[in-house]
Formats: structure tokens, sequence, C-alpha cells
């Protein structure tokens, strides 16, 4: 830390991603990346031509980019934001809609990073425990007078939110925001993205990181009614007008095109995951009824660390969070049958 | 604006960047592009290889892209960051460094984003006045006790400060951060990089946008002592840890390995520019003494504004800035030499 740093900050701990080791090769089963390549259309968008272009700036609106995205979603480019990853538009959220007047909730056990971005802009915010199923609790959210911040299906539980129930949420807090999260809503959960047109409130931000093999990529988005937007764009235009650039831009307008192939990516991951879990349960673990592309599993025979060290030695990353609730669990993504029937060899093995 | 935004940024004015029409095909003189395509390198780099491996997360640690950067600046990777453009990292050091009790000064003429940043982050700033011949007179930074800003060369006017002056400046605000932004540093100013051992409070920040022909890939930079690299990195892991996508990490690193074509293609540029420098001066322009890859003119016999719109008519873009001390001016980047030519014959015919 320098003499320089604003006090503010001296005691805030930055959000921990997962290892992304870059001396040898692993199975990587601990970022939720999806295991499939981009689509060819993405392949063919980002060609040499469009590299050759790299001297000119992006288009700083996205333009065609937010209305391919708002024609696949059933809404207007006006409803459109997008970011460079959904990291990106989190943490706007948090600045813009929260302060020190206006609290922020969301639960005990989630994506880590709601409590840095509270933390970093300086908003009031209480966590609230999930039930002792890991379900996140509706009841909570009804008219608790805070901006919400839920993602569904949650991480790491990939447990789900009904969309009755975020209506409900959303209709008993009109002074509020209400952001739903849906990284890995493409792998099983319902999206909330058609109650943005009745709920002025909700925000739903989604990512091509996830079920759209674009991680690498960065590139976020989240629908919302016009007023949001612009408040959104007021502030990417005050920090950094072309966050994105031109080759994620014309990734993002071709992969939308790709639907199909992504959808039966999604469906494939689904199959291997139940697979996965039915193969663990033979193995003795319990998991969460995940609806995501990741299976949340403990064992009484192996706690979580051990477990996640023991795979990591056998060439296997999973995740590991050290959290009291949940620290005799792992994380594992869903790859391939393949990747995954390496992981529970890897997993027969340590037992 | 929704009734959810924070009333503190309700009056904030955004920052507003050059023209960017994606409607028709304009000679795009308006946002200091490199009118040369990336390098060989850089083509070779961002392969239909790397692009089939977007569904993987990016390096967030940039490893190889920092280490590749210190080599040629002759610093340790642990001196460098890297941002989603310089933007990114001048936001985030307005927010590390600044705040409540710890102000901001920079020039009253400069890049119009350090007075946006300034307002974002709540950050009370000073604007100090160029001299009368558009110049920073280093005496006013002296002991000013202030977070320091300073384009070098400054933007729009393409002024330079000389390293003695950064000097100065660095010793004598020892208890506060001393910010170069070197954007154009390439075309003609001194860089501070060799400073930033000897001063721990300076940061020289750098973008790949003009001289390295990559604005449409977003990728910035800063040197500056270890301490500060980690405060910076402090706020890129509570914001946005994978901010630098993987195609972009490709291209940076190669196009540092390509400098030669670079410092060739700058060449060419500061010929061009005293070409058309010289050509505009037998029009009766008159201009500063650009050290950039603009120029920044105005002509007794037409306003800034009208000239600005008459060549937007012909199909060149310049840009023209509304405030009071510079609205006779317009700035020009330099382009190619045939790009030039098109731009005089238009002066001509408007004049």
């Amino acid at each position: 830390m320098s003499r320089f740093l604003n006090e503010k900050f001296c005691r805030l701990e930055a959000y921990t991603p997962g290892e992304q080791p870059q001396d040898k090769k692993y199975i990587k089963l601990n970022t939720n990346e999806s295991p499939f390549p981009p689509s060819k259309g993405v392949l063919e968008a980002v060609n040499q031509d469009a590299v050759s272009q790299l001297n000119l700036y992006p288009d700083p609106e996205c333009k065609e980019l937010r209305e391919t995205i708002a024609k696949h979603y059933g809404v207007l480019a006006k409803n459109v934001f997008v970011g460079n990853g959904s990291d990106d538009i989190l943490s706007f959220a948090f600045m813009a809609f929260c302060g020190k007047n206006s609290n922020a909730a969301f639960p005990d056990i989630s994506y880590g990073f709601y409590r840095v971005y509270a933390e970093l802009h300086g908003v009031p915010y209480v966590e609230i425990p999930l039930k002792s199923d890991f379900s996140v609790n509706a009841e909570d959210y009804i008219g608790i007078n805070k901006n919400v911040f839920i993602a569904n299906p949650n991480a790491p539980t990939g447990l789900t939110l009904s969309l009755e129930q975020i209506s409900k949420i959303c209709e008993s807090n009109k002074d509020n925001i209400v952001l739903i999260d849906e990284a890995y809503v493409d792998f099983g959960a319902e999206s909330s993205v058609n109650l943005t047109k009745k709920y002025d409130n909700l925000i739903t931000v989604m990512t091509y990181s996830k079920s759209r093999s674009m991680a690498g990529a960065r590139l976020g988005f989240a629908i919302a009614s016009e007023a949001i937007i612009e408040d959104l764009n007021k502030i990417k235009y005050s920090t950094n007008p072309y966050s994105i650039n031109r080759l994620t831009n014309l990734a993002g307008i071709a992969a939308i095109k790709d639907n199909d192939y992504y959808a039966d990516n999604c469906k494939k991951i689904v199959e291997v995951r139940e697979y996965t879990k039915s193969e663990l349960e033979k193995l003795g673990f319990d998991f969460t009824d995940s609806k995501s592309n990741f299976i949340f599993a403990k064992n009484g025979k192996i706690d979580g660390e051990t477990l996640y060290k023991k795979l990591k030695d056998k060439g296997i990353l999973v995740r590991h969070f050290s959290k009291e609730r949940i620290k005799d669990f792992v994380r594992i993504t869903v790859g391939t049958k393949e990747q995954m029937d390496k992981l529970l060899d890897a997993v027969r093995e340590i037992l």
C-alpha cells in the first residue's frame, strides 16, 4: 500500500477470482467457463480484417450489439446496456443506485463480489442468511426497502427463485432497485427479462461468459427500464466510454445470431451435470439441486479443502470457499463428459 | 434519469467523446487515431486459434503483457499496471489517491475527462489556467500540495513540459501523486518513465490507442512505484479483475515486440504533421507547436465551429471544443499524407 491511498480503501478486501494458472495445463473446473469454443459465427466475425481495423476506436454506443441483444430478448435497444463483463455492470449499479441513504441487501452466501462492491462504493449493506437448505428465502426480501442483489441461479449453490417470487420482491420494493444477476440462467432457471417491462425497478443482468463461451472476451449486459439504462450510461460515459473493444463487439453480435449452437451446448452441459451428480451420489456426495453449470457438493468422508487440494495435485482444478457455512463443499464446474469422467476417476482414487 | 439514481450523480456531466459515426465513411481526423493498421505481429497473434479459446477467462494478472511492457521500458513487471484503456487507469487514480482531504489540480484546458473523474469520485479540484500561449506553467504546480494530473504533451494543445519541470513538480509535492498522462508522448515529447525510479509519487500513464494503432482494442498502462501499482490493483480487483480480454492481451504483447514498425509510423506522422502545418500556415492558420499527432489550429477568417461544420459537410471530421478560450480552434488529427492533402483541399475550398 502506498502512503497516497485514500484511507477509505485501506481496509478494503478485494475480490479473489478463481485461480487462472498460466504455468501448466489443468482440467479447469473452477471458474464456470464453458468447455465449448465460441460458435463458427464468432470465429468468422473476429477475422483478420477486423483485427486490421483495431487502429480505430469502437462504437462507444455499441449500437448494433445492443440492437441484436434487444431483438433476441424482445425488448428495445434503449433497454439494453452493455459492459466489459457483467462485473462492470454490477459495480456501476452499486455505484449509481446505492449510497449512504440507500442500502443494499444480498444473500450471505452468493457471488462474493456483491460485498466487495458495497465496501468499495461505501454502501451500507446487510447480508441475509440463506435458509439451512441453502435456498434464498424470498420472504426476507419482501418490502425490505433496500436495493436487492440476487443471483438467480445463486452461486455457488445453483438454487433458483421463481418469477413469482422475483415479482413480489420487485412489487414490494418500489423505491429501490432489484438486480437479478442471471449469469447462469441459461442452464435451467427462468429469466426475469420479461418482468423488466412490468417493473421499472428491475435490472436483469446477463453475461456472455458462461453459456455463450466468451469469458475471455469480456461482455455482459443489463436489461431494464430506459431511465435505469440512461443512468448506467451516465456512469459509463463518466468512467470509460469505450469499454467494449471492437472485437468483443463483433463477437457479441455474432454469438446472439448463433443462438442455436449455444442452446445446444447448454443442453449438453445440463445432461452432463445430471450424469455427474448421479455418479457423485454413488460416491456418497450430497449436493444442492443446481440449475447452473456447476455442482456444489460435499462428502462426509473428506472436507472441501482437502478434496480441492488432492484434485489439484491430480491436475484438476475445482473451487473451494473457506467461508464457514460452505467450507465443507467444493464447487465443480460442469465440463464435457470426458472431463467429468476424469474428475470422477480422480475422486474415486482420492476416496 | 431514474428515481433511483444516487443524488450525488444527478448533476454529473459525463464526458463527451469525439463523434464515432457509424452511418457513413468519413475521413476521421477527430479522435487522434493512428491512420496505420496494427503490426503484422498483432495480426498473427489475434488468430483463429486465439479466438477459439475465448471460452476461457483471460489471465487477470496479465503477467506476460506486464513483463513485456516492463522489459521495453526498463522497469520491473511489479511497476506496471494495465487497464482497459488509459481512461480506466485515470479513473482508478482519481478514485484511489484523491478524496475529500486530498484535492486534485489540473490545467483548465486539457483532457476533458480529468474534470469528469474529479466530479464522479467527489474530489475537490482546481483547474489551473494555461498561460496565454496555451502552455502549462510548471511553476503553478510547484509545491501545490494537491494531486497533479497533467497530460504531456497536453491535449488539445500538443505543448510539452520538460523532464526538469516534471521533476520539480514531483519533488515539491511529496505527499501527493503526480500523474503524467503520456497518451501522445511518442510523437515528440520526452517520457517521464525513468523518473518513476526516482520519485515514488510519480505515475506515468500511456496508451496503445495512439502511437500503437490499437484504439479499438482498449489497452493502457501505468508505470509507477510498486506500492502505487499495488493500490491500483486493489481497485482493479474490487471492480473488474478480468478487465483485459484475451485478444487485447495477446495484441498488446505482440505490439511491443513490433516496436520498430510503430516507431516508424510515429516518424511518418511527425513528418506529415510538419508538412500540414506549413501548408496551413500558407492559408493563414495559427497553431501551437504541437508535439503530438494532432494540430490545434485557428484561422482569423473563419471560426472553429463553422470550419468544423463545413469540413463535416465535405466528409472530413475534425474536433471542435466549445469552451470559451479555445472555441476559435479546431483540433485536427494527423493522418496519412493523402488524408491531409484532402483536408487541405477542403480547407482551401471553404476559405
